[in-house]
């Protein structure tokens, strides 16, 4: 057994105390496969040049170092050696504070936020890498932002979601029209109000990000709601967790089907993670199908499921405004559920285009932005 | 209370007797929301007409009758009658045995699959609808399928990517080469073996289906490994059910990362459904970046990792065979884990191009042609 300032080996596992915060105990198998040094990770991408059942399976740290620089050097009893640095130590601590203070918390709004509109103008973003990193970080809290002066010609909305990511292609093409049609075979395209909905829960997986993009608005009504899942999904917790609880565990079947499709999947209507954290919100009553769940859980999965829809309508949470020709609103799927209220088209036009993409490009980009930004 | 053959009404809720197999007590609510009538669900394509909160909180059954064809018409407190035809009942009742029933499990198989490998041929499974169910059916049981035949001409993964469902665009592009080259930023691009994994386990959402189209195979080595991870998972769960366990809850981070990219997303290595069915399986050593979970489960899950590797690299599981040009491999990325032995580059070229789709666009196919063959 090693005795050194800040870190100690214990029956083969290391013991580190931080200068600051709890002594935490660390698994060796955990230490060892986050070796940072060349001949385990590729320097240029990061990725493992070994496998798992390359290492002993009796490895152990036979001795530690604490680094005058606050990092630590361990021998393991195969020879090799590790050298973590002291910032790694930090962001990588496994104790219950540390993860908890790592833990980024979304910013949660109500319908106040429409003073403070997450908005950038399309042109400026395109030239301003800082003016990009900021919208992009409104849009990674509050789950949605708005881009204005988007040309109004048709097909520009994929062209700002190829450039913000990458377009999903579905069944619906690469983009798809919101208008009053005759005889449509999709509810969005009439011209009645539609409550605040996840799009394409029956897609496996959903889409990621929706964004919609207004080529005219002459008709009266039809304004853009957005309501903030993740708070609704907090408001349930607080006021009925066993509600809460049940719509994490219990999916929903969700379908869409016309002559050419026949889209179908399960979807728990709340996800959370290992951490009870809320990852995810995914509401529609328009397509949910039916709930295929052990009959005893029905009549509960029911009440939390009215009582979750319920605090999706209160007007506090409903962020209401205008989407103006040229404006295009991005949405993160699984969390900013949106709708709109009732308009007449015999009145005016109303012409809106939209298109899916993955969420994760526009997290890249953000992280990568991000890097330039803090060197 | 009416009480008729098969049916009865209890405190507002239905107790279902069917013709076989046990009663089941409905939910009232689970019950309505079902209901089948043109003025709940758009008869084209099955959307609701109504939210779930436009129906009355104290809505209950009034009466019920059982139909001569076996079917229930329900009476419901506030006015509104449903039919709910026998079939309809059978399909969806949710008594345990029902939903045991109805639970396709998949064809778990092993390296012997090699002599019965699900294969057809491209074209004539584009003029062959029947052709084409047949090895959709195949694919959904065993989580891939061979195509053989395709053109040997670049880009034509993209092309069958886009016949099977709609190629996913990643910052890999809409395609991507598989070939020894200099420098390589991705191991892949290398002639080293690759032990079996899933692709881009990094990326949220992961890949549903990757093609791999092969180009040219003249050099000695480079066979493709297939290992079918739900039956990976399986022995796993049988021979370590409390390893099993935590790698279903406590998720690995992956990341990818290069001058333009930084892709993180957090996954279990096995996901299960509510009733316990394993859904998912990732596994990507490589680009496995760290453990974030609570200190004291670090141990026992990297020893549950190191289980699940090595049962991963069981002989008898690993699935050998090579790709002539023309042939091109059709995986669910979250079941069949891929590999392939090393090959020599200096000994003659090697070259696969590859696309990813998403799932749910090859599952709806495989639904719609079902309607024409079964109707």
């Amino acid at each position: 057994m090693a005795d050194l300032a800040g870190v100690r080996v214990v029956d083969g596992s290391l013991l580190w105390q931080p200068p600051a915060g709890p002594a935490w105990a660390v698994s060796s198998d955990w230490l060892r496969d986050s070796c940072p040094c060349a001949a385990c990770r590729h320097p240029g991408n990061g990725q493992k040049l070994y496998a798992i059942t390359d290492l002993p399976d009796d490895l152990q740290a036979a001795s530690a170092e604490a680094q005058a620089d606050g990092g630590v050097l361990v021998h393991w009893s195969d020879g090799h050696r590790s050298v973590y640095p002291a910032a790694w130590l930090h962001d990588h601590a496994l104790s219950e504070p540390a993860r908890q203070a790592r833990r980024v918390s979304p910013t949660l709004w109500t319908g106040a936020l429409r003073d403070h509109l997450p908005v950038a103008d399309w042109p400026v973003l395109l030239a301003d890498p800082a003016l990009e990193l900021r919208w992009l970080e409104q849009y990674a809290a509050l789950g949605f932002g708005l881009l204005r002066q988007v040309p109004t010609e048709p097909g520009q909305v994929a062209l700002v979601g190829d450039r913000l990511g990458f377009v999903r292609v579905t069944n619906y093409g690469r983009l798809f029209d919101v208008k009053s049609v005759p005889n449509p075979t999709n509810l969005a395209y009439t011209a009645v109000g539609l409550g605040v909905h996840s799009d394409n829960p029956y897609r496996h997986p959903s889409p990621g990000v929706q964004l919609l993009h207004c080529l005219e608005s002459e008709a009266p009504g039809g304004d853009t709601l957005l309501v903030d899942g993740f708070h609704a999904a907090q408001i349930l917790r607080r006021e009925d967790p066993g509600g809460f609880d049940l719509l994490t565990r219990v999916p929903m079947n969700f379908r869409y089907a016309d002559a050419s499709t026949e889209l179908r999947a399960r979807q728990t209507l709340i996800s959370t993670d290992m951490d009870g954290v809320v990852r995810a919100v995914h509401f529609n009553n328009r397509s949910a199908d039916w709930l295929d769940a052990p009959a005893d859980l029905a009549q509960a999965w029911y009440r939390a499921y009215r009582a979750f829809a319920r605090i999706l309508k209160r007007p506090e949470l409903e962020l209401v405004f205008r989407l103006a020709p040229g404006d295009c609103v991005v949405m993160q799927n699984d969390r900013t559920l949106h709708g709109r209220t009732a308009f007449d088209p015999g009145r005016g036009r109303r012409h809106l285009q939209g298109c899916y993409i993955d969420g994760d490009a526009m997290e890249s980009r953000r992280l990568v932005l991000r890097r330039t930004a803090h060197s």
